[in-house]
């Protein structure tokens, strides 16, 4: 008798969650479950912007799949997933191949790059523990350097983030705390440094609360952060970047550029064939794709409307991780030939953005406010219960944010 | 009544020590005394090599000038020296000038790139704080970008070093200890990292005892240190350095150049006229120009010969102190009109070079050899004698190498 076999692609928080779900529901009789990963650990992504200022050790933000996921039940592959054939369900990697009966896809996301001329080469993103790290020395690189350069090489020690969305606006807020950090390590004068974020909307954090966007723009300003609102990056070079408002051109020389403006879903789930809507999978109500009864997509990949407003759900890691339980459940279902399906909803229980150390701003409960002090403890006390989820009360330990003070 | 000017240029080994000299023989009513230097620290040139493999940090390698130097006694002007003009008795600063009755020059060695196509742009050298700190972030920030770099971009991850001197050696010891931290940190395997010492002569440490050499340098390759012995550097670009031995040219693939194969004197003192071989003044037996009978020359701008060999004495830091203790005791004869002018002569206690953490190899009471440990435990006791002599008890407690078994 032959198994039916589950390969989940991917684990972030969409397709760790999904095999830690499945290796708890699925007996070890019903299927075999086997886990993709380019990498032998999982990782925070919204811990990511910390790791990239330099705040937060990359460790801190990663967690060993063996010390979350049991290799007993689950068999993991460390290989990159380079396309997915859904119509001989196969998946390519890198040294190999793979067929399924059932498919997980939660290849995550990438950086948009919107066109923009010269930022695939000059702009670094916060995408991953690599890019974050590089980020890190990148700017401590620029900085060591100050000191051994002729004439005030400003550009060295300004950093120009692209974007002031949850991660644009949480990135500004940590490296901005490191700057006093950074001067102290490399000799650089504080009234030197610049960090400059530009954003081409009128607002930052569009969509959240005005009255919180106000209290987090005027707390980051007064710690040093020049904010470009209605502001375009129209191009990057060597040098610094191109930004133009009200039809104005400027140069802002720097050799520090993040580029925080727009995600995408991989764009190997494009490649692959499937129907996508800027590299993400619009997916049933169920979760599975409009084309295939055996892929599901978790996390990034996927997009979902909002019936209400009929716009799409953010791509958060709250979702993706209540999208490993519906998948979960509706794998279960279909390997036993079960069809008690479950619709996702997503259960929006709060957002909170940090804005370093002990300070953020967030709405929990629908409409209660937080700021400061509360909602830095709010959006420990989420991390902190994640991680949980995710590997019981010892990778809290190993793992937490356990001083709400700091 | 006026009183003679005492002006001492660089704060060195050579410079402060005189400085602290001329502040405990020197009183108040006898002479005005200024020290000028381009920060306002003095550091352990002899340290260096570890800052720059980010074995130590620069931090305990500097000492504040304040905390050694007594500023009622001695006025310090924090400036960099332009020129010195010997005949007018005066000295150009970036930011004025400065008129003297004497002048003591102690303003150090730069790098001696021998005219080797490219050196200049794309090698590190290990000169002062900036450099080392520089070296140690540029080393970092190519790890780091290892794994975001498609294919097996070794050249990030090999290290090579031109030079197996005191320098040359004593910082491929401390960087071969620093990979396994690095592989760690940036998820390098560490069978990807390359560190390579290129030297033109026959041997490593020329002059040292044989048998020291040859352990110093079968302990490095241990460690996994290439040698190129006989090995000419011919050039360095963008992507690394050609080499040639017996007329073969070869090209190392590299973006990490270290030189540390030559110093010369600061050109600031051959610009400014003074006679000098590769940059040094040949200094009188009491330490002045041999034009200039107000003038002194400590340190590594100062070059005596060994009456016996013929040879020219080794710039040290030994050496260099030595001198401070001589200079200030003439100094204070010409100052009072004195004729018991005293002749320099070095007191070579002992000569010990780092191979990293707990091995090193010496020679001291002219020909005890000592090894591993023990040498380690001898560096650690010169260089804490060191820290007593600038700044007491103190002193050695905040900065000492105290513990002898690291």
């Amino acid at each position: 008798m032959n198994k039916p076999s589950i390969v989940v692609l991917g684990a972030g928080y969409g397709g760790i969650m999904t095999t830690i779900k499945l290796q708890k529901i699925i007996g070890d009789n019903e299927a075999d479950i086997t886990l993709v990963n380019k990498h032998d650990y999982h990782y925070q992504t919204t811990w990511l912007h910390e790791n990239a200022a330099g705040t937060l050790h990359h460790d801190r933000t990663r967690i060993p799949i063996k010390d979350v996921v049991d290799f007993n039940r689950v068999n993991f592959v460390q290989d990159t997933v380079e396309s997915i054939d859904p119509d001989n369900k196969k998946v390519v990697l890198e040294d190999g191949e793979l067929t399924y009966d059932y498919l997980v896809i939660g290849l995550g996301f990438e950086s948009a790059t919107f066109g923009i001329e010269g930022l695939k080469e000059h702009a670094f993103s916060i995408n991953n523990i690599n890019s974050a790290r590089l980020i890190r020395d990148h700017i401590e690189y620029n900085f060591a350097q100050y000191n051994n350069e002729e004439g005030d090489r400003q550009d060295l020690v300004t950093i120009v983030v692209g974007g002031a969305g949850f991660t644009g606006i949480e990135f500004v807020g940590e490296v901005v705390n490191r700057v006093p950090e950074l001067c102290q390590e490399y000799d650089v004068d504080p009234s030197k440094v610049r960090v400059i974020n530009v954003e081409a909307g009128p607002t930052a954090l569009a969509g959240f609360d005005e009255e919180l966007v106000e209290y987090a723009m005027n707390r980051l300003e007064e710690k040093g952060v020049e904010f470009r609102l209605g502001t375009m990056l129209k191009k990057c070079t060597e040098d610094g970047i191109i930004v133009e408002k009200d039809d104005e051109q400027e140069e802002i020389k720097t050799k520090n550029i993040v580029w925080a403006a727009g995600v995408r879903g991989n764009s190997i789930v494009e490649e692959s064939g499937f129907e996508v809507s800027r590299g993400r999978v619009p997916v049933r109500d169920d979760l599975r794709t409009p084309d295939y009864d055996d892929v599901f997509v978790a996390g990034d990949c996927a997009v979902l409307f909002n019936k209400e407003t009929d716009k799409p759900y953010p791509p958060t890691a709250q979702i993706a991780m209540q999208m490993a339980d519906t998948i979960g459940h509706n794998l279960k279902q279909l390997i036993n030939g079960g069809e008690e399906f479950e619709s996702f909803t997503p259960d929006i229980k709060g957002t909170v953005a940090s804005l370093g150390h002990t300070d953020a701003i967030g709405v929990v409960f629908d409409d209660k406010k937080l700021y400061g002090r509360s909602a830095s403890i709010m959006k420990k006390v989420i991390d902190n219960r994640y991680l949980v989820k995710l590997g019981g009360v010892g990778l809290l330990l190993k793992k937490g944010k356990l001083d709400m003070y700091r």
